[in-house]
């Protein structure tokens, strides 16, 4: 059954090719100082860099600097981000990126003008927001996190060895996101793929919990099927602009909200990659998929009829003469083998973990409740076994 | 290939059996004069009237009522309208009802401060609106148009005899919209019935269109499947909370402008459809239930590719062994059996089209050239008769 719920999201997309131009259009609606945020500077060597400062420039604006966000923001970036744009009293900071960049420029907008620590008022202890917050425009130039258009916001702690993740309010979203799938092809394809399950996994944590018909779940059989076929495509030829412009909007829709209205979501396969992340510094897309199959495969059992549905709705699996069970273990069968054929690692020893690192895994993995069974430490030292 | 565009959606929706308390925070954002625009007084059956007056009043608004808005609204009422809005100086219009109620409020909201005639301006010359906007919030009791998440306002001025749709941009959108399935339940089954047609016949008329794989055309076919599932529901017991919510749901995201991004657009189904509606007064769910067998049968060889391709996605249609025309034609035998099972009208001679309206019909159908075949007015009139 949908539940009741508060559907609203304000952030405005521009897609396409020519989306850059409307960056013209957005400035007239801030002051005259801009803070450019952006990663290690690959904005520079595709040429968007130059083309966002010359926009900037032609309409006015001072520009302050804040460069080198890491894959995972932390916290003392954050901290030297909000000096930047406190003392220079910035009107709009504008995050050039991927969803680190994004994430990072969200803990900037709701900390700088924090009066007390935003580490712990915001991210330890998750209070609403209650200062002024900078408002941002996103150009995003990788896909999978949905930071465009949501409130997520992951920053690490390095000094408590803390990850988390908050998510923000509407009030917090980028203001506008300007979106190329041009930019996205700088990206190297073992990212690519990496940001393809990232996606995979937002869409099917929100759908495996609850046994119901509802239309959000539909939805996001929609979006698996458009997922498939066109990763299947962009592994082949990264540069299929069909491709990969279905691959960035599937990434928005796939985490905005919508497809977790009125519904109950699991979690647990982010939960368990960020632990290993903790541990190895993996790339956070190939934790899930390493531990994916292994994870479905546990608790098939406890939600067998979605599963079941997953398997034919999503993977064409004919039900004929065939049990549940038979259906469902085909459907995650046919979703390991596509896994393989685009190239995903699929155990987590190829990413660094040894034996000696499961009791530590399973000890700082966040269990939550939302899925078809809560696991205990001993299950997920299982299923970290069958992940080798 | 997905194309260009821009998509800002920022209407608020409170979503389920508990919403209509949220009408208390959004009050809140106004100013002291509310105008309430309902119907023909169905709102006062249910207890709905009472309860939206007493919230009203509770939060110290000032209520100027303008109740009786038609099936069609006409632009005579549209003027009457905004006199009340205008002579008052209301600060909110709170449409109470169906698609009508809320697309006769948008027609207020934008004309009560048009220095020169509205329907000149803005429905003949479809003008950008650039004078004050009257803000509108919605609480929906009749689910299929999608007026309550879009700029779309549909008026008749029976003088002229003209009946025209105007899409404004997301400025004219409701502010907020409450949406609870409960309200749903005293619509009649025939109105029921003819909603639903309403909805899917939104979705086809998006999807029939391209020869894309674009991840457009996968939602459409997530809410398509999500449709027919809670219809027969819903029609075998309408106060199936369950069914009627995503009924519902779909209805606001099958036009609020999401599956329409990227893509072209047929709607002759629903061209063919008014123009009849402008000769018999028939509901317009039915006209278009009516016609969209036979136009998608004369429509089928031109795309065949995406009517295969909806047999085997949305009816489940096993393509083995079968040529692409016979795999097309079964998806479209489903179709048509589905709609009879729920009970939709299948001919324009039940609702009162006779041969010698077929000339006028087909004269006054505004023929667009989004979809698979550009129709000739005597293609329309082989149309018509198929329909008989």
């Amino acid at each position: 059954m949908l539940g009741n719920f508060v559907y609203y999201n304000p952030t405005k997309l521009y897609f396409g090719q020519d989306s850059l131009k409307y960056l013209n259009d957005e400035l007239k609606n801030y002051g005259k100082k801009v803070m450019l945020v952006y990663g290690k500077g690959s904005i520079k060597k595709i040429g968007l860099y130059d083309e966002v400062v010359k926009i900037l420039k032609d309409n006015g604006k001072e520009i302050f600097e804040d460069p080198g966000v890491m894959p995972n923001p932390t916290l003392e970036k954050v901290y030297d981000g909000c000096r930047i744009a406190r003392e220079n009293n910035v009107d709009l900071i504008l995050a050039v990126g991927g969803g680190s960049v994004c994430d990072y420029s969200k803990a900037v907008s709701v900390s700088a003008y924090c009066e007390e620590d935003p580490w712990e008022k915001y991210y330890i202890r998750m209070e609403e927001v209650n200062n002024k917050i900078i408002p941002i425009g996103c150009i995003l130039t990788m896909t999978g996190t949905g930071s465009e258009m949501n409130g997520g916001s992951v920053i690490t702690n390095t000094e408590t060895k803390q990850k988390i993740g908050r998510v923000f309010g509407p009030e917090v979203f980028p203001k506008f996101s300007i979106l190329n799938p041009l930019y996205t092809y700088s990206v190297p394809k073992y990212q690519m793929v990496a940001g393809i399950f990232d996606i995979m996994s937002h869409l099917l944590e929100q759908y495996f919990s609850g046994e119901d018909d509802n239309t959000t779940d539909y939805i996001i059989e929609g979006l698996l099927r458009s997922l498939i076929h066109s990763s299947k495509v962009a592994v082949k030829n990264p540069e299929d602009y069909e491709a990969r412009s279905n691959i960035m909007w599937t990434a928005t829709w796939a985490l905005n909200t919508l497809v977790a209205k009125g519904k109950t979501e699991d979690w647990m396969v982010h939960m368990i990659g960020h632990a290993i992340s903790a541990y190895t510094d993996a790339t956070h897309g190939m934790t899930l998929a390493a531990v994916s199959i292994p994870y479905y495969r546990y608790i098939m059992p406890y939600g067998l009829k979605k599963f079941k549905r997953y398997a034919i709705n999503v993977w064409n699996v004919n039900p004929e003469g065939k049990t549940d069970e038979e259906i469902a273990k085909e459907g995650l069968d046919r979703m390991e083998e596509y896994m393989r054929e685009i190239g995903l690692v699929m155990n987590i020893r190829d990413l660094g973990v040894t034996e000696d690192m499961f009791e530590g895994i399973a000890k700082s993995t966040f269990i939550l409740d939302g899925g078809y069974k809560v696991l205990s430490r001993e299950e997920i030292i299982k299923i970290l076994k069958d992940c080798m």
